[in-house]
This record gives C-alpha cells, structure tokens and sequence, in this order.
C-alpha cells in the first residue's frame, strides 16, 4: 500500500528532508516522492510498501514532524489542523481498501496513544459519516479547533485527547482509494468553454461518478494561452480516464473544439493506463495480469 | 529476466509436471505458465527472476528433462534438435538485452560441460551471424544433426562435444526481445484481405521492421467466420502494438472493411501497453515509472 502523509511545513527545506530521512530508513518502504509548497508551506511525502513498514514509517514521519514543527507558528495557504495534517492509506495492486480502512483506524488510535494527539478518521475510514469528508474535519483549521475540540462534542476526534497537542496539533488519520490527476488541454483559448465542459462531467454538478474537474486557463510565457480540463478521477474503477477523455473530446467538438493533448500528473495506478490502452485496442478478454511485471509482482 | 525453455515432450503430463516442479523449487523464480500441445508434441513454461536464479532453474530444468525424455522415442509436428529444444532468456523491466546475452553464452557454456551436451548459440546471443535464425540452427532437426554436428564443420556447437547427448540431442540456448503475439480481427470474412495487409505490414515483404504477420481465417462454430491478421512483435520499442493496429485501421478502411477488435495472446511487456494508453491519450511529457506498481518495483 501507500501512505501520503501532508505536512504543514514548506519552507525549512532541512525539515522535509529529516522527515523523508525517517521514512526512508525504514526497510521495507520506497520513498516514491516529496514535494515542498512554499505559498502553502506545506509538504508532502509518498511512500510505499507491505502494511506493517508502512505503518513503522509513518510512526516514525509523526514523531520527527512533532518535534519539529511547531504550530503556533505556521501560516500558509491551505487549510491544516496540525503539523502533520493528513495521512491517507491508499491500497495499491491487489490490496483492497478494506485493510487500508483497517489500518488506518489501527495506526490512528496507535499514534493518538503513543503521542497524546488528537486523531480524526476520514474518508473511507471515517466512523462519523460527517468526517468522510476531509472538508469536514478541518473546518476551523487548527486555530478554530482548538476551542471546539474540548467545547463541541461534535468535534470530539476519534481517537486521542479533546485537546490539541501543544505544538503539533490534530490529525486527520484516512483511507482513499489511488486518485489520478489529469489534465485535458483543448485547442482553444476560451475558458469559458474549459469552465462548461468540467461543470458537465464533474460529479458534484450531476456529471461522471468519481470525478472532480475545473476549468482553466493556462498562461505559459512563450506559447499562446491554452483552456485546460483539469480533472482529479477519485476511483477509476467507477470512472475511468478513456471514458472521462471520451466524454471531453465529445464535449469539445460540439463545441467547436477539440483536445489538444492530455498530461498525467505525477503517478498513476498501472491499471488505469491498462484500461486505456485495452479501450484503445478495443481488446477481447483482456486482464491487467497479462501485463508481464505486474503479474510478476503480483505473485512474488 | 524471463526464461523461455521448450520441452520435446507434450503427451505425458507428468513428465511436464516433474520439469515445473523442478523449476518453481528454485527461490526467486516465479513460474509464469505453462502449457503442453500433443500435436506438437512439445510444452513451454515461462518462468522468471533475477539472472542468478534463474539460471539455477533452467539448469535444474535441462537435467530434469535429460532424464525424463529420450530422443529416440520423439515425434511430433514441431521442429526440433533435442529434449530440451531451445532456452530463450529475455529482459524484462529495466534489464537489458545485453545481460541476457551474456548470460545466455554462460548459460551455455555451463550446461555443455556439465551434461556433456552440444550448445548452439542463436538469437542475440548467437557468435555466428548465420545462427541468429533459430531455423538455420534446426536445419535438418535431431535426426539429421546426428550425422552432420561431427561431419560438416558449419554445424559444430558453440560448446559441447561434437557429438550428440545418447537421449538429449542438442540445444539452441539464446537470448531474444519480449514477443508480443498480438491478433487484428476483421469486420469481414474475406480471408484475401487479411492476407493482403499482412503481407504490407510484415518486415520480410517490406513493411513494418520487427513485426511478422500472416492473414488467416477464424472459423469457429456458433459464430460467423471472422479475417484475421496475426501478428508477432519482436520488438514493441522498434514497431508498438499502436502503430501497427494503426497501419492495419488504414488499410482495412482502405479495403472497405474496419477493425472489429483485437486480442492479446499471453503476456506482454507492461511498457509496450502503456505506449499504447499515452498514444490513445496524445499524453504529453508520459513515463513508464508514471505507472506506480513499476515504478515501485523498479525501486525495489
């Protein structure tokens, strides 16, 4: 499976760096990733492996954050509740989301133990159905929690004290399937087209299940601006990226457009490119296990 | 890598079982399939791993058949010099073709001495530019190499005594790209058709390089009979599966039929499905360590 922990610190290059080095030095786990935000001041790491060095190194991530960040002095951008704001367990190749729902609830009352922090569970691993929402449980952010963590039983975390911790703050401890971050750039420069053609796919507005898009307007110095579908799929399985490219091309053409290219944003369950690649082909009988290394991985 | 072998016996199941078996006691190696045609009168197993053990299970694998199948007692409809006909070793994920040859020559050179068997070099690996051809080094099968492997100098071995193994005959050992058999069903029953874009699209009439093909018809009961071009890739990164599904959309049109659908036989390398998927996408700026599950075995 995979973790990808969100920590409130996007500044101090050395911090990330000694948080990475504590997930990094766990055997068993990969360190796929990190990024640093310096506007959001927030940072994010990937790391992958079987359960138990997952759950070891991300122990291990929480307990170098909470030495060194300290909320009362973070600002940014993007809403948090603690130093470390979210930890997502996200199932890869044939692991279901089941263990990572039972993990994640696991590791959370672990570490609400273990460091005396407030721990909220969301998304697939939420007990409130109000906190499968990660919007939800951050409302306030860390500064309005503090008060209505110990005042509002609505507020009451999972697992953990109700109050926060003195630097670190709360968590929100949760299981989410694999998202794909995807980009559909048209052949035109007119946002309002982009702006029509995410309104119509997106879940939220009655279009594709699983699907969350915007419209935007990419301006790049030296080439002439560009409307881009920018779409996050949250369960290719249930919507897949060949039907969302299908549906936007169509969209595009009645509209007097068309797709230019698309961009994959960072990593994407192989599977999902399977799927294009079988839709493409219009393959018979297809199963991802033909891919050669993933049936090998799979059976190692 | 992967290990290709192919066993001159295809009737006594156990004997099959019996070479598996001896296969899938090595650790580290993944046996991947195995099948069995009496006709032939031949079974391949596809197995996999890291160079090491995968030499200890092809080794283990031609001692197991040398004491298992006789020579003398063989017929079938295949092509064949000995018990164990020809050992391919093939890169898979990051490993280059390079490593396989280099294993293939000591591979080789292992076997011929500790069996006392004649090894011919062919494929990549082959040290004589006219054994690259697998037919040119069955030329004349078991029956006929008895006389000429000491008698004509063009068909010493590469190693191994001049003579060959009393029940074993001799083996082809080598080292050759990931095959992709890959089959174009026709909106049509006009076998004339399947022919004609087969003989466009194959290197040897002067089409595309890498690719073989040949135009058939499906005739199978309870559904209508069906033009099919069959093809293997011998190498996707020279000619993809994308490209000649294209070239064959093309012509097809041309010829007033389409492209009904299309079949994957076995396995296939997972990058040569994902060039596939990024093709279908027009993605922009798309590598295969964007897939997860390789990026993370890569990483392993």
């Amino acid at each position: 499976m995979e973790c990808v922990p969100n920590f409130s610190e996007g500044r101090r290059a050395e911090v990330v760096e000694e948080i990475v080095r504590a997930v990094g030095q766990i055997d068993g786990v990969t360190v796929l990733d990190h990024s640093r935000d310096e506007t959001h001041n927030r940072s994010v790491v990937t790391f992958a492996g079987n359960a138990e060095p997952v759950v070891r190194a991300a122990t291990a991530a929480v307990g170098r954050a909470l030495e060194l960040i300290d909320m009362e002095q973070h600002s940014g951008a993007h809403p948090r509740i603690g130093a470390v704001d979210v930890i997502p367990f996200v199932p890869l190749g044939t692991t279901r989301i089941e263990e990572c729902v039972d993990l994640a609830r696991r590791f959370g009352e672990q570490i609400a133990q273990r460091f005396e922090l407030p721990v909220y569970l969301y998304g697939e691993a939420a007990l409130r159905p109000e906190r499968r929402r990660l919007a939800n449980v951050r409302r306030g952010q860390y500064e309005g929690l503090r008060d209505a963590i110990s005042s509002d039983p609505a507020r009451a975390p999972d697992y953990g004290p109700a109050r926060l911790h003195p630097k670190g703050g709360a968590v929100a401890v949760g299981a989410r399937k694999p998202l794909i971050a995807f980009n559909i750039n048209l052949r035109t420069d007119d946002l309002p087209t982009a702006i029509k053609i995410a309104n119509a796919i997106r879940e939220s507005s009655g279009g594709m299940p699983a699907v969350q898009a915007m419209g935007v307007l990419l301006e790049n110095p030296g080439s002439s601006p560009m409307a881009q579908v920018s779409t996050n799929l949250v369960d290719w399985e249930r919507t897949g990226i060949a039907a969302v490219v299908n549906e936007v091309r169509r969209l595009a053409r009645e509209a007097g457009t068309d797709i230019d290219h698309c961009e994959l944003i960072g990593l994407a369950p192989t599977g999902a490119l399977l799927d294009v690649a079988a839709d493409a082909l219009g393959l018979r009988d297809f199963g991802a296990d033909q891919a050669l290394e993933l049936r090998l991985a799979r059976e190692r």
